[in-house]
C-alpha cells in the first residue's frame, strides 16, 4: 500500500477501516466505541530516508482515540497498519479526548429531553411555534479534583424555522450540566441578568427581535441592490498541478497534509528545488473569556485540541469561499463504530491576484515594469459552535510564505436585561450581551532551510549613541544579532523591531556574506492576560509568550500539548521548551504566539466581519536577488483590464456631500 | 466658476494660470519662477458653512511658491482666485521649498557637463558605450549656518540603453554638491568603500554585471513560462458612480481631493448619509538613514515635505497597476513659467475582491452565508527618485476605510568594494550596498463622527488580579477608558491591547449605550531611533511618537510642517501639540506616525517587493449591527467560480518531494 503514497499522506477509507479492525479485534469481546482514528505521522528520519531514497517505503500508522463502552476511561492506541500490529495501547485515565460527533449529539439530545430541563423551558413561557437548542460547550477546568467529562449546555431559543434562524440572538438564562458518559444532568448553572454575579429563577420570557443574517429571513427587499458582479476569469485554468497530495506552483513544491486536529499541513515545502521547511502548520488555539462569573469563568476553548479544526472543517461551496478556478481535497474521519465518513471539500486551493507585487517607474523617462502578487491560497473554515476561523497558507512568487487566519461568525452571546451595561462585555443586540475574550494561535515552523539543522537567531536595530567619532551626527544604528542556543519563550521588541529569523548557519549567501535564512513577520499581540495561578495560563503556558524554540521531537505538534479538553496543565511547550539540550544548528522547531484581545462591539453581530491576522515567513540573504524578478511583467494583453470611460454624471451643479 | 464646482476640487489649469497671471503682474518687471501653484484649501467653516446650504458659494485660493529671479529666497502667495487679489505675499530667506522638475533638471544637467565632474568620470574609465547620471538628492541638513539651496548627486554608471537600465547597480564612489540657484559645484564628496568612513580617490571602475530588471535587457528566456493569465470580469461595470469629484460607492459617499504634495485625499467622508471624516490624508514621511559616514548622514528624505506624492505620481496605465474595471483621474502640476502641465491617470479606482468578508455555517444542518469583501481602491504611485510608494485608500462594505501604503521600487544604493561586510547595511549585488534605514508615514485624521465635535479617547485590556470574590478563578479582565483633554504625543501599548477610539460624546448607540466611535487599528512600530539631539529628530518630531492629538486649524495639514527641505526644525506637530487648549468635545484631528525598519537584503534588488502597512479606521458602536449584513450572500451564479476537475496526475509511483 505505502508504495503508492507518499508517507505524510492523510488517512485513507481502508486504513481507518483496517486500524479499527485491529484495536477492535484485540479488545474484544468487549465493545469499543471510537474518538479519533487518523494518521500517526511516520517519524522524521523515516520521512528524511525515505525521501533520499535510502529506504524503499515507510510504514503507515494510526492514532486512536476510544473508548470502552461502558467505562469513562480513554484509550490511545498506535496502530501499525502496514504490518497489522498495535505498538502501543494503553489506558489514559487523567486524560479527557477531544470531542466528537456522536458524543456531542447525545449530550445535546440528553439536555434537550431531560424532564427538568423541560421544566424550566416551560418557564420561559415561549410563543407558540418557539422551540429551544442547546450548544454544548467543553467544560472549562475549574477544580483540580473533577475527573468526570463535563458538558456546560447553554441555551437558545429559536423563533423561526429558517435553518439558518440565529438562535445566539436569544440566549436563555440557564445553562445544565451534563456528564458525557452517564448522560446524568449535574445541576443547573443561572445565567446573570445584571452587570453582577446575582442569578435569579427562571423567568418568562421578555420577547425581544432576534438579529437574523439567514437571507429568506431577512427578505429580499432588506438586501444592496448596487453590488455590480465581479468574476475571476482563469482563461488557461490554473498555474498549479497536482499529483496525489503534491502540489507544484511557480518553484514551490510542497506535499498537502491534513488531519482531524490541525485541519492543511504542509510538508516538504521546497522553493525552486530547495528545502525550506519540513511541516509548517497551525498548531493550536485558545480562547479565554474574560467574565469571571459563573458559569462564564469556565469558557476556554482550545479549538484545535478540544475539538479539531479538520475535524469541524465546513464542506467548501463552489462560488461561496474563493472566486476563479477552484481545486477541492477531501477528508475522513470515523464513525463511533470505526467507519471512516467522507469530509467533502474541507481544503480547497485556487490563486488570486493581490495587487502589485513590485514596480519600479524610471521617472526620466516614464518607462515602468509591474508585476502583479499571484499568490496560491490553501484555505479551510473551521466552523467551531458559533465562531468560525478561517485558515490560510499563502504562497507566492517572492518565496514568501504567509500562514493567515481570519475570526468571523457569530460572538459568544450571554443573556442581559436590556437597559443593563457591562463591565465584561457589550451589548451588541436587544437582550444580548458578548463577552470580551482573547484569541491566541500558536503556529508550528519546523524549518529546514538547505538541510534539517537550523538555527533561530534575532535581530535587534540599536541606534548607536554618543559616540562622536564614529556617529558625529547621531544617525547611526545597526543591528545586533543574537543566537538561541537553549530551547525555551522569548520575547518580541518592537522598540528595537526585533526580527526572528531561521537560519543555516552552514550555508552563507554568496552576495551578502551572510548565512542563508528566512524571517518570521510576526504579530506583536497582547499575550493571555490571566496570572499564572489560574487554570487559563497553567493550561495554556504557550499563550503567555509570543516565541517559542524547542528541539524537535518526534509527535511534539501541538502547543497546549496532547490533550487538552479539561486539561489541568499545557503538557506541551511547557514542558518541552524546558529541555536542558542544545537547539544551535540543530534541528529546531520555531513556534509562534499571536493573537487579539476581542472587545466586542454591535458591528460584530450578527455575524462579525473577518478578522484577519497574518504571519510570514520571508526570505533575507536566502536568495541572491528578488526571487520574483522573473515573473512576467503585467500587460493589458494578459489581463484585460477595462477602462471606466462611462460619461461623467457631473451634473454642472456644485455637488454637495 | 466657484458655481460649478465642490470647493475642495483639484485646483484646474485656468485657475492655475489665472493664479500665476495674478502674482506675475504684482511682481513685474521682475521676472519669476514658478515652483508651485496649488489649491490652498478653504477654511472649515466656509466649507461647512456652504454644505449646509448656508452660503451659496466658496471662494476659491491658490497657494504659491516662486522665486523672484535672480534671487535664492522662497516667496510664498495666497491668492483669492474667485476675487482674483492677493491675500498674502511674503518673502521666507529661511525656508527651502520644494523640489520641482525645472529646478531637478537644471542640477542634474550642471552637474553631467561639469569639468570637474567630467574629470572624475573620466578616471573611472569605464568601457565604451557606457554613461553616467546621477540623482540630485535633497540635503539632508547637517548644520545650523547653512543656508544654500544644496543638492547631494549621487552619481551612477549605465551600461546599456534600455530605458530601464538599473543604474542603482552601479553606484560611483564620489558625488558632487551643487547649488541649486547658482548651480555652482561646490565640493565633490568621496564616497567610502570599505566598511569604515575612509575614501580615496576615485580609481578606475571594477567592472560587475548589474543586477537587471528590464524586461528587454533580461530577455524573454529569463521569465518564468507557468503564469497563466488571471483576469477580473465586470461584466456589468463597476458598482461607483462619479460625479465630477464626488464619489459614491456602496453607501460610501466622498469627496476625492488630490494636490501635490499629498496625492489623494478623501474628503467629506459619509456612510449612509452619516457623517464620518472630514478629511483623511498621508500627512508626511520621513527617511533616515542609518549610515554615519559622510555624505551618508545627510540621507533624510521627506517625501511628501520635500517633493510631494501627487507631484512624483506615475501615469496609471492599464493593465498593469489594477485589474478590473478601472476609472483614473487627472491632476494639474505648473511649469517653471506659470503654464499648467497636464499629469494624466495620477489616480486610479477601482473595486477588487479581497477574500470572504464574513462567513457563519450552521454546523447543525450545514447552511452556511457568505459574503465577499469588495472593496473600493484609490490608489496612486509615487516614484521618488529610487523608491515607489504606493498609496491607497480602501473602502469597504462593512464602513471600515484602510489607509494602505506599499513600499516598493529600488533600495537606495551606495558602492562597495566586492568581499567587504559593513555595519550598517547589506551587501545586495556585486559591489553595492544597501543602508539600513527607516520608513516612518504619518496619516492624519480629521474626523467628523455624526458632526464636527469629537473626542479621542484609548481604551487599555487590563486584568483583574487578586479580587477573588468578583474574580475567583482569576480570569476577568476589563477596559480602562482614557479620554484625552490636551493636545499631544501619546503611546500605543501592546500588553494592554491598545486601543485609539474617535467618538462623539453626544450620539450614544442605542444598543450598545455606549457613545459612537470609530477605533484606529493602529500599525505599531519602531519610532525614529535618532535622538533628541540630531537633526534627523529635530525636523521630524513627528516620528518620534505614534499617536499625535491636536486642535483643528485650518491649514495644519502637514506632520513637519510646511517646508521640510534642509528644515532645522518640525515646524508641525511639534507647535500644534504643544498648545495648551482643549480638544475634548471639540473640532480634534487625530495622527499616526508608523513605519518600518528596513535592514536590507538581497531579495529587495533588483526591485524589492512591496511590503505593505495597513491603517485602519473601524466603527465601534457607530452601528447597530453589522453594516455589511445586507450585502448579498455570495453565490456561484453572481461570480461563475469554476470547478478544477483535471484528472489528477498521481502515476501511480510514491512521489518524492
Amino acid at each position: 500500500m505505502a508504495s503508492i503514497m507518499h508517507p505524510l499522506d492523510p488517512i485513507t477509507p481502508s486504513e481507518i477501516h483496517r486500524a479499527a479492525d485491529i484495536i477492535r479485534r484485540s479488545t474484544a469481546p468487549k465493545a469499543i466505541r471510537f474518538k479519533v482514528v487518523d494518521l500517526l505521522e511516520a517519524p522524521k528520519a523515516s520521512v528524511l530516508a525515505w525521501q533520499s531514497g535510502k529506504s524503499a517505503s515507510v510504514n503507515r500508522h494510526a492514532r486512536i482515540y476510544y473508548h470502552v463502552v461502558g467505562s469513562p476511561n480513554l484509550w490511545k492506541a498506535c496502530i501499525n497498519i502496514t504490518r497489522g500490529v498495535i505498538d502501543n495501547n494503553e489506558e489514559l485515565p487523567d486524560a479527557q479526548g477531544p470531542v466528537d460527533y456522536w458524543e456531542w449529539e447525545r449530550v445535546h439530545d440528553a439536555c434537550n429531553t431531560h424532564p427538568e430541563v423541560l421544566a424550566e423551558i416551560e418557564k420561559l413561557k415561549l410563543p407558540e411555534n418557539a422551540k429551544v437548542i442547546n450548544d454544548p460547550w467543553s467544560f472549562g477546568t475549574d477544580s483540580a479534583e473533577e475527573r468526570r467529562r463535563l458538558f456546560q449546555c447553554y441555551m437558545y431559543i429559536v423563533l423561526n424555522d429558517d435553518p439558518e434562524a440565529n438562535h445566539y440572538s436569544l440566549p436563555a438564562s440557564f445553562s445544565p450540566v451534563f456528564d458525557a458518559h452517564t448522560l446524568e444532568l449535574l445541576w443547573i448553572d443561572r445565567l446573570p441578568l445584571g452587570s453582577g454575579a446575582d442569578t435569579e429563577a427562571t423567568q418568562p420570557w421578555n420577547p425581544v427581535k432576534p438579529v437574523e443574517y439567514a437571507s429568506e429571513v431577512l427578505g429580499g427587499e432588506f438586501f444592496r441592490k448596487d453590488v455590480k458582479p465581479l468574476q475571476v476569469v482563469q482563461p488557461e485554468g490554473p498555474s498549479f498541478t497536482v499529483k496525489g497530495r503534491r502540489i507544484q506552483w511557480q518553484k514551490w513544491d510542497f506535499h498537502l497534509g491534513w488531519n482531524l486536529r490541525e485541519g492543511p499541513v504542509l510538508n516538504n515545502v521546497s522553493y525552486d528545488g530547495r528545502s525550506l521547511f519540513y511541516r509548517v502548520s497551525m498548531s493550536e488555539m485558545t480562547v479565554p473569556y474574560g467574565d469571571p462569573r459563573t458559569p462564564y469563568h469556565r469558557k476556554q476553548a482550545f479549538d484545535l485540541g478540544d475539538s479539531g479544526f479538520g475535524l469541524t472543517s465546513n464542506t467548501l461551496t463552489l462560488g461561496c469561499d474563493c472566486l476563479g478556478h477552484i481545486r477541492y481535497f477531501d477528508g475522513y474521519r470515523t464513525s463511533h463504530e470505526g467507519q471512516s465518513v467522507l469530509m467533502k471539500n474541507v481544503v480547497c486551493m485556487h490563486e488570486i491576484d493581490n495587487g502589485i507585487g513590485w514596480k519600479h517607474t524610471n521617472f526620466r523617462n516614464g518607462t515602468s515594469s509591474v508585476i502583479r502578487d499571484r499568490q496560491l491560497v490553501i484555505q479551510c473554515t473551521a466552523t467551531v459552535a458559533n465562531y468560525e476561523y478561517i485558515l490560510a497558507f499563502v504562497l507566492d512568487q517572492a518565496a514568501n510564505l504567509h500562514i493567515e487566519v481570519k475570526a468571523t461568525g457569530i460572538v459568544s452571546t450571554m443573556p442581559t436585561r436590556v437597559g443593563v451595561q457591562h463591565d465584561w462585555g457589550t451589548v451588541v443586540a436587544p437582550g444580548v450581551m458578548a463577552a470580551n475574550h482573547q484569541h491566541v494561535f500558536n503556529v508550528r515552523i519546523d524549518p529546514a532551510l538547505d538541510g534539517q539543522r537550523n538555527s533561530i537567531v534575532y535581530e535587534d536595530c540599536i541606534p548607536v549613541r554618543d559616540d562622536v567619532s564614529l556617529d558625529p551626527f547621531g544617525c547611526a544604528f545597526r543591528t545586533a544579532k543574537s543566537t538561541i542556543t537553549q530551547p525555551g519563550a522569548y520575547d518580541l521588541d518592537l522598540t528595537k523591531s526585533r526580527t526572528y529569523k531561521i537560519i543555516n548557519p552552514s550555508h552563507t549567501n554568496p552576495i551578502s556574506g551572510v548565512p542563508v535564512g528566512y524571517k518570521l513577520h510576526a504579530v506583536p499581540s497582547q499575550m493571555l492576560m490571566m496570572g499564572p495561578h489560574t487554570y487559563n495560563y497553567k493550561r495554556g503556558v504557550f499563550a503567555s509568550k509570543p516565541i517559542w524554540v524547542t528541539k524537535y521531537r518526534d509527535d511534539e505538534l501541538y502547543a497546549a500539548g496532547e490533550f487538552t479538553n479539561q486539561s489541568r496543565e499545557d503538557t506541551g511547550l511547557a514542558i518541552w521548551s524546558a529541555r536542558d539540550e542544545n537547539v544551535e544548528n540543530e534541528d529546531v522547531v520555531l513556534w509562534h504566539t499571536f493573537g487579539v484581545t476581542h472587545v466586542t462591539r454591535p458591528e460584530d453581530f450578527p455575524v462579525m466581519n473577518a478578522e484577519k491576522f497574518m504571519v510570514s515567513l520571508k526570505p533575507t540573504s536566502f536568495f541572491e536577488s528578488n526571487p520574483s524578478n522573473d515573473v512576467p511583467r503585467s500587460n493589458q494583453n494578459a489581463n484585460r483590464s477595462t477602462l471606466d470611460e462611462r460619461v461623467d454624471e457631473c451634473c454642472g451643479r456644485m455637488s454637495k456631500i
